[in-house]
């Protein structure tokens, strides 16, 4: 059966975004520099609709998660910030022709309509849970892998769950001192998790875990 | 000149420790499984006073450290658990033979008298703070490094006085859901780190950091 991956950028200290987010700064004060890997990468860059960049591993390791990846889910502050109705922004912040490509279904406690963007990514809105929308991205991802996108929350609720089958954490060379912990401080039982494959560059090492099922 | 260092080993979740330490159980629970690695390690049974153990690239790595330390630094809770005066235990957990080798200094408010222990291991206890501390350890150390052994707070304080030179993380796969920190948050401005070395195995991934001077 198709995974339901995680792949995400954290610092040393734990963080997938710096403090203080807003609308003008998404990723907060450093957050930038959890990325630069990914910006350099040539995968990034086509992905973005943008040209150039270098065809190194990291680019590789991005290229798979792109080519393995038949569904998105995602949070509603991945989606556009904030919370509440849908002003100002109903379109999201990720322009016209989003990096995704493929079907994304936002969690959300404010139902709309779906959204048809270009370059084949689709916006859904589900406001029935972590399940319902997992349901219906595993449904549009045929035989290719779910990818939770983010943000922190997200991929916290579905790891609690049971329901994250692979973790691939992309480490940056930063210290944030604060902002949005990945884990935070989840308050399961200890899991042990099995180290499936290691690839590190100068900027940035990507550690891959399988989760394995629990008998709790 | 001889570096400051610290090597740790954290969960994926980034804790040093399990939740609930306790006298019986110092490492909280599932705090054992970030050690693992170095439990079956050649290198770091010979250093316990235990013979077998594997000599793979895991014993390798804690050798390389074993010999090139000179002294080591710690806080109290690390010595012996607790806090306040020094009942019941005044000589630490670590037996009669610790595995240290090298002069320990010992971060604590309550001054005592310093106990030399078997086979080359000293506790000298340091009131006046950390820097105090290093340059008693430096001297110690000769041109050998100086090992930050713990626990998280006293890295903190170290990275925070920008005093700490390098930084080894032994990310265990497990996560442990809560516990202590090793970095919490530190409220510094961002710190792009220097990658210098990763070596995998199984077990565990050895990420190494190069902490560059800072201008502020």
């Amino acid at each position: 059966m198709a995974k339901v991956r995680c792949d995400i950028s954290m610092s040393v200290d734990g963080f997938v975004a710096g403090p203080n987010p807003s609308l003008e700064e998404p990723l907060g004060a450093g957050g930038d520099l959890l990325h630069e890997w990914a910006f350099a990468a040539a995968s990034w860059r086509e992905s973005h609709g943008l040209s150039g960049g270098e065809a190194n591993a990291d680019s590789e390791v991005l290229q798979e998660s792109i080519d393995s990846t038949g569904a998105v889910v995602m949070g509603r502050r991945m989606f556009s910030g904030g919370e509440g109705a849908w002003e100002p922004d109903p379109r999201g912040w990720w322009g016209d022709d989003p990096p995704f490509h493929v079907p994304v279904f936002v969690l959300t406690h404010h139902a709309r309509e779906s959204l048809v963007m270009k370059g084949d990514t689709s916006f859904d809105f589900v406001t029935d849970g972590i399940e319902a929308a997992l349901e219906q991205a595993r449904a549009a991802a045929g035989d290719k892998d779910v990818l939770l996108a983010g943000g922190a929350s997200i991929v916290q609720q579905y790891l609690k769950a049971e329901l994250l089958d692979e973790l691939q954490i992309h480490i940056a060379p930063v210290v944030l001192g604060g902002g949005t912990s990945l884990f935070d401080r989840l308050g399961i039982e200890p899991l042990g998790l099995e180290a499936t494959r290691v690839i590190a560059s100068p900027s940035v090492t990507h550690l891959r875990f399988r989760v394995p099922a629990r008998t709790t």
